[in-house]
């Protein structure tokens, strides 16, 4: 991990520093995965057999799991490891709950009812990577809160090992949220079933989920095209940004970095500390720590694209975290508390010395998809409004109309929007009409009895 | 307008029916919008100058509102309009509050706590179009949510009139609402000045705001680009939904249709009835009111592409409607909330006789940037939700990591990530550790004191 003092850089040297490894998005995978597309597209279920056999070297039957499969799977399952999913998933399940949207009836005017509604997104794509392991955490953080949003038709995505099945734990959670069908798919191709249909696979609306540069360049081109498919956000490497001041324990702290660290070769781990002695200290734990893993050789990739910076204080930290706007961030610190309101960019962030981010990943309740890649500057991480849409609901007695539509034709006609404006006063004036009609009715009455 | 039977057309002919103008990314128009990026990140405010003076035919002073024409403007401004801006910041204040997202915390285990916290978006763009004529109206749209997300830094751009001046009532909606800098720049050199920054424009984190071809493809650039901006969603051409039974006042639905129809050739209305009459009524209407209109011209062109479908119940004009996905739906219906239920997809909804979809484009205090061409399937229309991100935080207590790790560790393992499990495992086996020295302490203790 290359060690830097923040306030010896200078605003160049800082930019670097802070620097994620690039994605590009090089034309040769661009062209390949719009090679793909336009092959799904065009020759539909057949084109996936081959894209299987091709890329996750696996002949399948069917891509669709069936049910027997699933039986096979939750009989396959360890006890332990299915109690673990129901746990995760009620965690889960509270928080996104509590977190959920909810309908909104306000009068802004008497006579103006303004309403917002929710719906779910009607079809959805969810995507869980098997690249160098399975992912059940991702299935549980996509499929809860779909299924609390009441989507009507959820799909899910992963791709098989070689043996021709999907890993049993993703089928499990896939049982348990309620979604519909799962297809043995990976890559861009799965993207591309998902954001167009074939004959096997639903066309969907929105397509949720990480993965490796195809899927997100797929990702990215379907969203661009009217007729595929929105995404939840878009996606880089996962990365940790740690605060740790003299009183945090170097071994949870290295500890922190290593679980990030061994994501990926391009995942990218961060400490910050005012502390010399501790940038010393975790330094040693990493190397250490990292000789016991089995996935050390990916993360000494990772940790050889990372950083130890030393900072002047925890307020300059917040500065620096600010500006690098990580996906997680740790607050190792003996008052994480107090510099939480500084934090201004960050996808999920963990405080104090009992809280690892590994908890964030499984099952302390919040979800785990997450902007990375500077994206937290601007974009939320997945949650029960991400498989909503909110539609707006306006109600004008007659009453509301005469309170409001005026102001409406004076700023039609500053728009030199003239059948804006009319649409307002054609109304106004058939209102008018009808007390004129009634008060001469009335008068009529009154005449008739008198 | 064309004259369409639902239930006589085959899947292809409906799929024709509910057709959108095509909106071709062509390849000329996407060059041309490269090449206008690449020249503002190359030579930034010179670069802007010669754009305005080519594309907007305006040579410049200085591209930023000065604080001498915020004055001008405003003592320029007719009172009338000046109260009805107000009047329609109040009532969108007053709804923009009411659904703003509120923090949450819980506890989703004994010492678990979980909380989602609102922050900003630090540096947002505003674009206010003025192509054939000004749109204050979308200026305050963006502007009081912005304001009451408490954005840090808000920029706006509209294009300068021939005279080098923006409109009055678009400055003065800046100021209002509280905007900190305005540019007098429009099409895709202003969205390449917000999203990449120059000497003058501050660089955005996020760009909203509607606009022609040109501003929509260079939107799309600048968020396919890590080193670019977010923005608030795709755009296309404003579009009308109509659903009317033979209640309906055909005057009234004709107005709405048109207020459509006026807003460009590309304009979409549809009208849906069980009632061939009322479809009779209403293309008579609609010929009668078009004639009278200022931009009748305009509005001919859209009527070309648009549609009256006759459908056999309220209940398959719902379907049709939900297959559209309208950004604007009107249901001119005796019942109207008796279908909103069955609204899937929609970005604003109006209900019954007195409550025109003008109103919703200035003061019932609903947003008026909204999901256009299908995309209300998947996306809502700009809320302050769109300024914020939603952040989650975690904070566990020794014993909420001994009521929740066991889980982590478990599900860490099922995924082979061993990193993972130890960030947890270590911490468990360090409070062993403190409840082992502590009990030994405590022993000690105890017997030193008998």
């Amino acid at each position: 991990m290359k060690r830097l003092d923040w306030n010896v850089l200078d605003e160049q040297a800082r930019r670097t520093a802070l620097a994620r490894p690039a994605q590009l998005r090089a034309d040769a995978l661009r062209q390949s995965v719009e090679q793909i597309i336009a092959t799904v597209r065009e020759r539909g279920d057949e084109a996936l057999f081959e894209f299987s056999a091709k890329y996750d070297r696996c002949v399948l039957e069917a891509i669709e799991v069936t049910e027997a499969e699933f039986a096979a799977a939750e009989a396959a399952l360890d006890p332990a490891l299915k109690a673990a999913i129901h746990e995760a998933a009620a965690r889960i399940e509270i928080f996104h709950r509590a977190t959920a949207p909810q309908p909104v009836a306000v009068e802004t005017a008497g006579g103006v009812r303004v309403e917002r509604v929710l719906r779910a997104v009607a079809r959805v794509g969810l995507y869980v990577p098997a690249g160098s392991a399975p992912l059940p955490s991702t299935a549980l953080m996509l499929g809860v809160p779909a299924l609390i949003a009441g989507c009507r038709e959820v799909v899910l995505c992963s791709p098989a090992r070689a043996d021709g099945r999907c890993d049993e734990a993703v089928l499990y959670v896939a049982r348990i949220t309620g979604v519909h069908k799962v297809f043995k798919l990976g890559g861009a191709q799965a993207i591309a079933a998902m954001a167009y249909g074939t004959a096997s696979v639903p066309k969907c609306d929105k397509l949720f989920g990480p993965g490796n540069a195809w899927v997100t360049e797929a990702k990215l081109q379907v969203s661009a095209d009217p007729e595929g498919a929105a995404i939840d956000m878009p996606a880089g490497p996962s990365e940790v940004l740690v605060i740790a001041d003299e009183a945090a324990n170097p071994v949870f702290v290295a500890a922190d970095l290593l679980s990030q660290a061994e994501h990926g070769p391009d995942s990218q781990v961060i400490l910050l500390s005012p502390s010399y002695a501790m940038l010393d200290r975790v330094a040693g734990e990493v190397e250490r720590q990292c000789a016991e893993l089995p996935r050390c050789a990916i993360a000494l990739q990772a940790l050889a694209q990372s950083r130890l910076i030393a900072v002047d204080s925890l307020e300059q930290a917040v500065e620096v975290s600010n500006r690098y706007a990580p996906e997680h961030l740790i607050l190792q610190v003996a008052e994480p508390r107090a510099l939480l309101d500084g934090i201004d960019s960050a996808g999920s962030i963990f405080l104090g010395a009992w809280t690892p981010e590994s908890v964030g990943d499984y099952c302390s309740g919040s979800n785990h998809v997450l902007p990375t890649y500077g994206y937290a500057r601007s974009y939320s991480g997945v949650s029960v409004a991400s498989f909503q849409k909110q539609i707006t609901v306006q109600e004008l007695s007659a009453e509301g109309l005469r309170a409001i539509g005026p102001c409406a034709a004076i700023l039609a006609a500053a728009e030199q929007l003239e059948a804006h404006r009319r649409a307002v006063t054609l109304r106004l004036e058939a209102l008018d009409q009808m007390v004129l009609n009634q008060s001469v009715l009335d008068r009529t009455v009154s005449e008739r009895l008198t």
